[in-house]
């Protein structure tokens, strides 16, 4: 079967990385066309060994694309997601323009790949990065025992804001090392030595970051009853985001049970050592790799039954490009 | 009165902190004495304008000794604070080793000031930094309304574990900017845009750190009661540690509740900015500042009648030093 790819976005972070893992993960593509914004119009970007001009982004460039892979921003998605999926084209959008849309289904292949069937607009969304990563390490526990309550607290890295958020945090650092005074432009503040709450603000005083991860864990889950109780941070990271998870279940699990279940669980990597200094899942050990690292599963000191764990991903891979390649092979895979 | 204060360990991050204390806080000493391990004997210290030459902790040091600020480590502080004790000296000393004693009083002058008036052996021990602040905080939440549970995920400065290893942190980054490997000896890994779970194996898969912020939230608040689910993390920051609490009490409070609680608590600055990128308490803000700040008060998602909130504090004055000092000004105000 042929099959146009396109990458909407390309020249971003995300956009490389998904250009990157079309390649890595053998895709089948007969084609593959990198657009972006007007300003990048011209310049080339990477695919394997070849080197592709970027196109404009207009509706028109969507005919004959057969799967479209956005990380164009939430703007870009509103506007030209339509017009792809107007045109045949299976739209496979980063942004949060459409996730919490209906008729869009928000998929994460290892926990809700049916849900992808069935796509009325054309569209289906890729979620947030913190959230891929805690449903891909929570999925086998709600399995076991459905999951009534999260609380996590991330450790996110620098590249989920961006190319100018990770280029402004080394900015910062080198600033800091040669004694010159710290700058910021993208980020709201110095990041460097230091933490940042930098996304944009939400409702009762949440982050959007925040109700992101309570919606969507809710609908990817397909469980409306999981209560999120999150807290969102940046930390002076560059990729690998991380987050400390506390979970209770509609009846006592112990840390025994979720291992056995986590073991060999789909997209997991389970960290099986026991606590030693050092001894755990570590963003620099995640970078470039596709598993969601989990590990220090232990029983909760405080509340029976419920338990602790620490989940560590590649916010650029498993949180954006590869789940949006893998949603893209389970597209190809109904035919 | 006159008031001879010996600071053993006066060489390390905290001893000097503790000098820098005494003086900004005009503590009434007629006499300051700088202790410290046989390596370090002779060598001078900051005392004010002054420097004081640092002298080798033996038992006979103590004679005529008033107040002893101890922060020389476990072992130390096993050995020399009740030869100290022996000789008169009220021991107030910073490390683990007597925390958990019975008979040894476990104080946060804004919280428990009592408790460090019967002291049996002569020693009243001075918490973990990461229990410090988060009781501070907590202290006017559990006055209201009697805290249950506690869901704490820290993010903890390199300081906390020492100068070498603010030291190794800065050489990490250095080594980044510049190009060079990445090199550790101190901590068990790379720090730099990196986390690390550094502190030694306790029980159950926790660090010991997780347990000390179990045990001394109870004996300080003085209530077993109270759960503790902790994860202890070290972030890439120089100084200040921060917190993320998810709490619930006996019964349902509200944020609003809360804030009115924290607003003029004893130790507490309290942000009431609403959330906005960049509009919270951050580490490098508190810094030098003897503060335990608190902010983003917020409504819980999931649980009703519960809150989470984020605290910041400066690890070495708060968090060690200034808690050290702040109780003996407390002995000091008995007579």
């Amino acid at each position: 079967m042929s099959c146009v790819v396109a990458v909407v976005g390309a020249t971003g972070l995300v956009g490389r990385e998904m250009l990157r893992t079309l390649q890595l993960r053998r895709f089948p593509a007969s084609r593959v066309v990198a657009l972006a914004s007007a300003r990048s119009a011209g310049s080339l970007v990477p695919y394997g060994d070849a080197a592709i001009e970027v196109r404009q982004a207009t509706p028109e460039r969507f005919a004959g694309v057969d799967i479209a892979l956005f990380s164009a921003g939430k703007a870009a998605a509103r506007e030209l997601a339509p017009q792809a999926a107007a045109r045949g084209a299976v739209v496979i959008d980063n942004s949060s323009a459409w996730r919490m849309d209906p008729e869009v289904p928000l998929v994460v292949p290892e926990v809700n790949p049916a849900d992808g069937r069935r796509r009325p607009k054309g569209i289906i969304a890729n979620p947030n990065c913190s959230t891929i990563q805690m449903v891909v390490a929570l999925k086998p526990i709600h399995n076991l025992a459905r999951i009534e309550h999260i609380v996590v607290s991330t450790y996110q890295a620098a590249s989920g804001k961006g190319y100018a958020a990770v280029q402004e945090l080394h900015a910062q650092e080198r600033a800091l090392v040669e004694g010159r005074a710290i700058e910021h432009r993208v980020l709201p503040g110095r990041l460097a030595q230091n933490l940042l709450m930098d996304w944009p603000a939400g409702t009762g005083g949440y982050s959007e970051e925040e109700l992101k991860m309570v919606g969507e864990t809710r609908k990817i889950m397909g469980d409306e009853r999981i209560g999120v109780s999150p807290t969102t941070v940046r930390v002076p990271v560059a990729t690998g985001h991380s987050e400390a998870l506390h979970v209770r279940c509609a009846r006592p699990v112990s840390a025994a049970e979720a291992v056995a279940a986590l073991r060999g669980a789909p997209g997991v990597r389970l960290d099986e050592r026991p606590y030693e200094p050092g001894a755990h899942p570590q963003p620099v050990h995640c970078v470039g790799e596709d598993w969601v690292y989990v590990g220090r599963v232990r029983d909760d000191l405080a509340v029976p039954g419920a338990i602790n764990l620490w989940v560590v991903a590649d916010n650029l891979r498993k949180g954006a490009a590869l789940n949006a390649v893998q949603i893209a092979e389970l597209v190809l895979g109904e035919v």
